[in-house]
């Protein structure tokens, strides 16, 4: 391995498929990286293309202004960063994190930042490591903004589209965790719709290519309902909530009789039967948007 | 209104928004076309446009070789067509049902249609009212292949795309079930999105692009899963199980915080969580499709 020698443009801590990615990028894309990982043995393949490899994330951060770190939760983020040595360390220079938790601890981390006189961006990666290096790579930044503008040159050596969501350091995890909110519920309904499929007889093969269809519908009207719902507005010209409720029953009822769980559809009509009972039967399905946070 | 005189091309049983799309178009496609309602005064404007406008469905059926039934659902379509006196009419002719309700109802209809000489073809409409007419209309068809084969000149004037998914009548409505299904799952998720976003201070414009992104990820993701899910094997390489169950759980935790309703993703993580209990952690998220039906 190449020892530690003199300044980096980036420190990568953390060396999961996501960590590897990133170090790899930004070696691909000439910066001088350092990586530390728990576990040493994981930076062997990006020290065979040059990352300088540190033995600890004081002598890590060190290395550079601008250190990412991008472990599986905040839980180990606070367990590499918030001894005083690493902090120490970590003053006055920029933290990137990207790291996937809630936005309550990504303001919480702001915090502690401040508190010892380090930078703080707190990001969002949207798409898979393989994405890491290519134009498909999509990443939503949030922090100071002057901050933010100071560390592009190497978060742009990532690749993809980077995002600036504003000073509210929770924001990137904000849009994060509404975005795999729409993610996992839609393969939820995906998973459902195969196990039903299946008991009709239906292989997932021939459901694939209509169900892609429907997909695909979704993106014009995500993004033609966003400025009604804004303004409180559900419009349900053309398809009223009742109508949904209608589809809804008869999906639960074909499962059930198939015995399969339906739990995830009952929940959802449940929310939709409380909107129609409070008189908002000729809207959109949207509104039970409202409904959700109004208890 | 015209008054009924002579032979039409095709018969409309239901003229609510659907039923008067389907009716215009043929017209439009200058086949001759006899409508029948509940309500007379719906039709009409399609009266104005040519139609010929029967009294009642014996009346109606009796004037084409085909009749496409719409209503809102089968219960309405027995209380139309099982009378003596319609069964009777539509003896030796064609009925396309294109009402959306299950596939055990369709297979229902069927059968008392076979029990009284009536020819069946049971049909689901997937996009809406306004599609009709366009390229855009995506047309299910389910039932005898020769009656479909004869029925195709009438339902081919209604424009779009139309596929005979085999001779067993319940499955057209068997693949609407399950398109539904993953349509109103991710619209829930898409307003459960809405919701938390709102929380946190993110309006619908902002969120709306990047939910865009992702459920324009979601085709390839549906089609390339098919065949691995046909062979029972759920690769989890990318995105096991178990991650896909940490990011459900940020969302809960961050919208319950905000006091949102996280019931539609309690129910899915609570399936994901019940299927890595039974060993299957390592494989992907839609491996809980087979967990649906098992109990």
């Amino acid at each position: 391995m190449t020892p530690l020698t003199g300044e980096s443009a980036v420190t990568v801590l953390g060396l999961g498929p996501m960590g590897r990615a990133l170090a790899g990028t930004f070696l691909r894309a000439g910066l001088r990286t350092t990586v530390w990982n728990r576990t040493v043995t994981r930076a062997k393949e990006l020290a065979d293309h040059g990352a300088a490899v540190a033995l600890s994330p004081a002598e890590a951060v060190a290395a550079s202004p601008v250190t990412v770190v991008c472990v599986v939760d905040y839980d180990a983020v606070d367990a590499i960063v918030r001894p005083d040595i690493v902090a120490g360390a970590l003053r006055g220079r920029t933290l990137v994190n990207l790291t996937a938790d809630t936005p309550g601890r990504a303001r919480d981390t702001a915090d502690w930042a401040a508190g010892h006189g380090i930078g703080y961006l707190d990001g969002a990666i949207m798409t898979p490591a393989p994405t890491i290096g290519t134009p498909g790579g999509v990443f939503l930044h949030s922090g100071p903004e002057e901050l933010y503008r100071r560390s592009t040159p190497v978060m742009e050596a990532l690749g993809g589209t980077h995002t600036h969501l504003g000073a509210d350091p929770g924001r990137a995890a904000a849009y994060d965790i509404a975005l795999l909110d729409v993610f996992w519920t839609a393969m939820a309904g995906y998973a459902h719709a195969l196990a039903l499929a299946r008991a009709e007889g239906v292989t997932a093969r021939e459901l694939a290519p209509f169900a892609a269809g429907i997909a695909a519908i979704l993106p014009p009207i995500f993004e033609q309902a966003a400025a009604d719902a804004d303004s409180g507005r559900f419009p349900g010209v053309v398809n009223p909530i009742t109508s949904a409720v209608a589809s809804m029953a008869h999906v639960i009822h074909t499962s059930e009789a198939h015995g399969i769980d339906a739990g995830v559809m009952r929940a959802a009509e449940s929310l939709a039967r409380r909107t129609i009972r409070r008189g908002y039967g000729s809207d959109g399905f949207l509104r039970i948007s409202e409904m959700l946070a109004a208890g």
